[in-house]
């Protein structure tokens, strides 16, 4: 019986998928093709569309068939017990919350987005304060329905980074928090600095399109399961296993925006392009955690993209994309200026040594706020204090201050601590990656990718949810997570750079 | 009571609306932007998504709600009981199918359209003919499910054109066959001939882009609620009122097949951007059939876009975007060029003259099909002799002759009579026009459409589904439909064209 009773499984998991495609697709065009007009509709499509997957995955009948499996997981193959097990994890934690609260929840969100929008257009928080402490209040409740040990914010964090606790991100990030404050205070008063005077340019669109679409391929990106497209900010989303979509921004004003985004979104795509033919429309065929994911990501924007093996090799070819304009650029040069060090007020704009920090402020004042010690109305003197403590910089207002992110529009408390996971998950896979492929650094520089795509690929990607985060890189490295392998990783790369 | 049912039926009809929506919109981006190897995930996103409409639309509790609506229309105001009886006119009809029917029938529409691309290759009508044969069978018992009076066919027609019979056509057919094989021998036996000459150059592809853009702007198309993208084949599609795309194709040795596109699909887009805000994401707001569809991308490419007045106004500007290339060419000799008559074996690229003349032929052969006068192996020999006999070509093989169109593999009999329609619609409604609008010609020629959109959105747009295709032809031009206005049309025109 459990045969046939796992086939019926997977069929409704099927559709469920398609559903869920349905919804990704309404996604990526609204954000890359829609037209203006379009918005109120889409936003019923999407409301409706969200609300069917939802019923569909909650719905008695598919709980029952899940149980039935379940009970049964004993004689089902190994495969088919982690699908069965991890489907359940998901059901029980979507059944968790009753469906009048899954309704109030995203009118809210909508409603928080537009408030967000406006109070952002006229950098005054207090437009914006009533919606979040709405947000807040449900987000304690979600976390009250999910339940949760020691902080509720541990249930937030679950959302999108299984298994990982604030007690966890304390001790991680106060080491981060040290250590790389000290590291920019060095850099920031080295005497090497940069030569960023050839950056300042106006770079030809069409050319920075084709760069990144030649460094996509070269990386092993199959653009005959996916394509990359223009959006105001960058993402990564799928359909299927054979198609895998990515955006990137092109600005005639920098030369690497449109380069890095491209290479950041390819290293999401490649996760995703990665999974199991097997696994395709069912539990397994996706991601981890949003940590992992952003280790794919930041591992090929930083440690590659970003490297001087790298532009050894690209540097000939970017010189060539801009006739006249490149001639007497080196690959040290390029190299140097993509890792310029420089406080600043904007995350998604920070370099590698500066990054962390943003994360570290904006979880300090989300548990805050979710543990009750922090109003939401002192969120901008708390922020502006915290932005002279850790980066130095004066915030001006609170557009470039604690209105810049959508996140808490959106509800998604618990979710920016993922991006820091992400660079102390990439640098402690790296640590293995550079010990098992000896010959990795000369084939970078031969723009050679597929010792780097195929080690990922055997590693990561094809494991899908097969493992979770903490016990994937115990897998991989034989040690538990530590933001060591990170913080040797700057201090090696920046204090060659600067000459510290 | 009425009143919160009437706000049910609504919601619901609305959440319907979207899921079809989110249908058109998977299908939308397979034929513009989806990866190759993306098509399977896509088939069963499509039937997946499809099942959830028709199960939703053909629910008990769906019928329940619209029957107690129904038991109380007469207290309903004239558009809520329009909106009911439309609904359960639907209902009634969907209803009729068995939902294995449905299952199986979608699964020979793939099936047939997967040996027709292959046959079409292969050129060999054998290869499809078993399969084809299938799907007449499926026809036919389709028809029975929905009942009819007269000949099977109606059944069929009735889904495309209600009210429309097999009687009524042959009346009109026979009519159109007579007088428009008349008219073509005179055409091809006239001293003058159109200067073609001019013609054969290669066309700048960025340069037809954007002319398109500007022919549509000018004709009203609100580009804030619509896009323009590249298909194989041209297409109108919408995902809700504000949201409605078309597309066309663009060849570098064709000056004209761009721009009679888009005007084209422009004509069907305006129609669609013209339903009530109050009807949206309802019954109402969509087309009554597809003849009437047809008659508005037919009157704007072939009465407009290929009138003398049109290219006196657009003429200066076509010559300005292909600097050196039409520095002699007038208005006249476009007119000439873009009107000319020319028996051939392809429907698609069949002039305004001989395409009728297509359609009847095709008529007569699924009449014979469905109707059982006609064996699926005689196909070929049947469709060679009805060219030669009505057109005057010799068909050199299955691909260019019996094989062309894609309709059967879907499927879609009785759809091909719509296109006719769409032209005696238009030639009968414009005749109106030009009464109502004395100055339309003039306000053509200084490129001025706003007249006759307004009249369009008076007098057809705005109705969506509030009347019939007889009721509104006859309330618009105070006639029941005549094939006299087009005959007459293209007499005058070609009369004058080729000197007659």
């Amino acid at each position: 019986m459990s045969e046939s009773k796992i086939k019926e499984l997977r069929e409704k998991l099927g559709e469920i998928c398609d559903v869920r495609s349905a919804v990704s697709l309404l996604h990526w065009d609204q954000e890359v093709y829609m037209p203006p007009k379009a918005a109120p509709g889409r936003g019923q499509q999407l409301a409706t569309l969200s609300a069917i997957s939802h019923r569909m995955f909650t719905s008695a009948e598919f709980g029952g068939l899940l149980q039935d499996v379940s009970d049964q997981i004993d004689s089902l193959s190994p495969d088919d017990a982690k699908l069965v097990s991890e489907t359940l994890h998901d059901y029980r934690r979507e059944t968790k919350l009753p469906e009048s609260f899954v309704h109030e929840f995203a009118k809210e969100q909508s409603e928080a987005y537009r408030v967000w929008v406006e109070a952002r257009k006229e950098s005054n928080f207090k437009l914006f304060e009533p919606q979040l402490a709405k947000m807040i209040d449900l987000l304690r409740r979600k976390a009250d329905y999910y339940g949760y040990e020691g902080s509720p914010y541990n249930a937030l964090l679950e959302e999108f980074e299984r298994g990982m606790t604030v007690e966890a991100l304390k001790g991680i990030f106060a080491l981060l928090a040290e250590k790389q404050s000290a590291l920019v205070s060095r850099i920031v008063s080295a005497d090497r600095q940069p030569d960023l005077s050839w950056c300042q340019q106006k770079w030809d669109e069409k050319a920075q399109w084709d760069f990144t679409l030649r460094v996509l391929k070269d990386m092993g990106y199959d653009f005959d399961a996916g394509r990359q497209d223009k959006s105001v900010h960058p993402f990564t989303t799928n359909f299927d296993l054979y198609d895998v979509r990515i955006t990137t921004r092109v600005s005639r004003d920098e030369p690497f925006s449109a380069l890095t985004g491209s290479i950041h979104e390819g290293g999401h795509a490649l996760y995703e392009q990665g999974f199991r033919e097997e696994d395709r429309r069912s539990t397994l065929g996706d991601a981890i955690s949003l940590g992992i994911h952003e280790s794919q990501s930041r591992m090929w924007e930083n440690m590659i993209g970003r490297s001087l093996p790298f532009w050894k090799h690209y540097t000939g070819a970017f010189r060539q994309q801009y006739p006249g304009q490149l001639d007497h650029v080196t690959a040290e040069q390029v190299y140097a200026a993509i890792n310029q060090v420089q406080p600043s007020l904007i995350r998604v704009e920070a370099d590698e040594c500066t990054y962390n920090l943003h994360i570290i402020l904006r979880f300090e004042i989300e548990t805050g706020l979710i543990e009750g010690d922090l109003r939401p109305a002192d969120i901008p003197e708390v922020w502006n204090q915290k932005m002279k403590d850790y980066l130095g910089v004066d915030v001006q207002d609170d557009a470039s201050g604690c209105l810049q992110d959508i996140h808490w529009s959106h509800g998604a408390m618990g979710y920016f601590p993922t991006y820091t996971l992400g660079n102390l998950y990439a640098a402690q896979m790296f640590e293995q990656i550079e010990r098992d492929i000896p010959a990795l650094w000369s084939q970078i520089e031969s723009g050679e990718f597929s010792g780097l795509l195929g080690w990922l690929r055997e590693h990561i990607h094809q494991h899908g949810r097969r493992f979770t985060a903490p016990e994937l890189i115990h897998k991989v490295t034989g040690k538990d997570l530590s933001a060591d392998p990170y913080l040797n990783y700057l201090e090696n790369k920046y204090s060659e750079l600067y000459d510290l």
